[in-house]
């Protein structure tokens, strides 16, 4: 049978896999999603082990990770090692999803719930994938090891030490990665590259307890404005990020990294359709526009909240104020390095009381 | 029988019918408890009403105004008119409170729930003033008004029609108003007059939706960062709110006014205790702390919010940003006037894109 055919054929079959396992709220960050995390990764596995793969669930001090292998290609065969993963972002909010996140639906031909697109969906793709090979043509050429975590939506604080630990466990020729944008639907796109994350929680608090503004108003720091100076401080007036030192590792383009951006086949327009937001409002003044977004590090609040958020009017001086703010790094920028200069810098911002 | 005896015989029935009050939760800023709204002031009416009085639930575009008058002292007494009001702030955030803010309890002698000290424990004691001096001494020497709003925490926005409209109904010698602070438990205090507020919210729409931090940082404004510095902006490094005209209507505190302000018998150190913050922290540089707070008009933050603010990280780039933001009037000041600098003001601080 061609490998189009067993792909046509089982494609239901397929696609009521990943409803299962799109199904189980595999929310790395969230405490209360620990025992899915854990039935998410028995999942996989199983999946794994229907393939006829040595199969485990290993532990880490955080979310498990699971290893599959077939090394049926024999030793002169490459081996290629998958890397993916099965945790997803949470949801909220909420109201701003037109069907439930974890109830896979369907829509103009595209599937919607959390995790389709990162990463279930490819994890879900590479086994499948396998599966449909080993069904129509028998035993691949090449060897091939799975390896996917549940931590990656919260930094893979796990994963580096492991793989360090497992070096030759997970030895192979190649290494795919598709947990990464298409520039276009029509337009198969190879990542060289992705900028690293550091995610910090700036914290503030000022009184004992929420205050009466006209009581104390004019008299106490308010956290909620001094937050807002804080983080104001963070970028220059031209899109640079003014925390000292951030820069000093970042190292420019060459010609040749340049002039490829430059003929990348997608256009600012087509980025703003898919943002939603024009693609020239943010970022370092005069820098073309996707090296800003690909190869330059930025600062981002990627959340804020402070004092009453609810409907009306409460006339309140917070008690505190909370920021999480992250910073996306480029070659050479060593995220301890930034951690403690965004740290020192930050510090050095706070007001008094 | 005298005054104080009847006090104290009654004092276990006061608390009770007080426990009873505090426990309608009339939250006038939030419309889920609009039947508590009227729950409570047809609760007052009853009071009123078993004191004997001509009382009355009136409906406004808001929430109804509950308005009572005993007039026995006749024509020729003098009389006074009594303001307060029935509804509470909302009582978020939850976890702050040591005990429901809708169960009365007592620790160390003081009553602590929502609304003990503003305002319905003062409606409660202009009330049994009243039934007390009635049952021990008869009828009182002054004709007597109550007005009782129930829309002093959201600005008091029906009330100025409903005492334009009803001038004669509510003639008085004398208006007594007990929803203001003592400066402390030893120095009962007349207050001279409160800052006025005008209260605003600031809503940023960036993306359609919250965007991945790492695909887009760099590229789009992110609503959070521009709506922090937005709020950086209202104000100078001095302290003075940076709206264009802000000040202009306002008159600096005459000698008198000011050796008044010194004369006042509390600390800073007083303040910091209960505030527990320091109160230099913030206002307008060199300007006596108690006039920053008493006399001089300000802006707060009241509440914030954007992105995601859970458990944990998510790397998004936010689609909104919403701040809510009041500012403290003082004599002379439009609260139309500010409203409108304020929006202008900040409409030419909005960014691109």
């Amino acid at each position: 049978m061609s490998l189009e055919t067993t792909l046509e054929q089982s494609r239901q079959k397929y696609e009521d896999e990943l409803v299962e396992f799109l199904k189980i709220p595999s929310v790395s960050a969230r405490s209360e999603h620990k025992g899915d995390m854990l039935k998410c990764a028995e999942w996989v596995r199983g999946k794994l082990a229907d393939l006829g793969m040595e199969a485990e669930v290993i532990s880490t001090a955080g979310h498990p990770i699971v290893y599959g292998e077939a090394m049926d290609a024999g030793p002169s065969a490459p081996t290629v090692l998958v890397y993916g993963h099965y945790d997803v972002q949470p949801v909220e909010p909420l109201d701003e999803w037109k069907t439930p996140p974890f109830e896979a639906s369907v829509r103009d031909g595209h599937m919607y719930a959390r995790g389709t697109a990162d990463d279930k969906g490819q994890i879900h793709i590479h086994m499948k994938a396998l599966e449909a090979y080993k069904e129509a043509k028998g035993v691949p050429p090449v060897n091939i090891k799975f390896l996917f975590e549940g931590e990656e939506e919260v930094g893979s604080v796990n994963l580096e030490e492991f793989i360090r630990n497992n070096v030759d466990k997970l030895a192979c020729d190649a290494a795919v990665i598709s947990d990464t944008p298409m520039l276009t639907p029509e337009h198969p796109s190879i990542t060289l590259g992705l900028r690293g994350l550091v995610y910090m929680e700036v914290k503030l608090t000022g009184p004992s307890q929420d205050l009466h503004s006209g009581q104390y108003g004019g008299g106490v720091v308010n956290p909620a404005n001094a937050l807002a100076k804080i983080i104001t401080q963070l970028k220059d007036d031209a899109g640079r990020v003014s925390i000292p030192g951030f820069y000093d590792a970042v190292k420019d383009l060459g010609p040749a990294e340049r002039r490829s951006l430059e003929d990348t086949p997608i256009t600012e327009e087509d980025f703003e359709r898919e943002a939603g937001v024009s693609a020239t409002g943010d970022g370092e003044a005069g820098v073309y526009w996707l090296e800003r977004i690909w190869a330059r590090p930025t600062l981002d609040v990627n959340g804020m909240v402070s004092g009453y958020t609810g409907e009306g009017a409460k006339t309140i001086i917070p008690a505190r104020a909370m920021a999480k703010i992250s910073m996306r790094l480029v070659p050479d920028q060593d995220p301890r390095d930034v951690r403690g200069k965004f740290e020192a810098y930050v510090k050095s911002l706070k007001p008094e009381g």
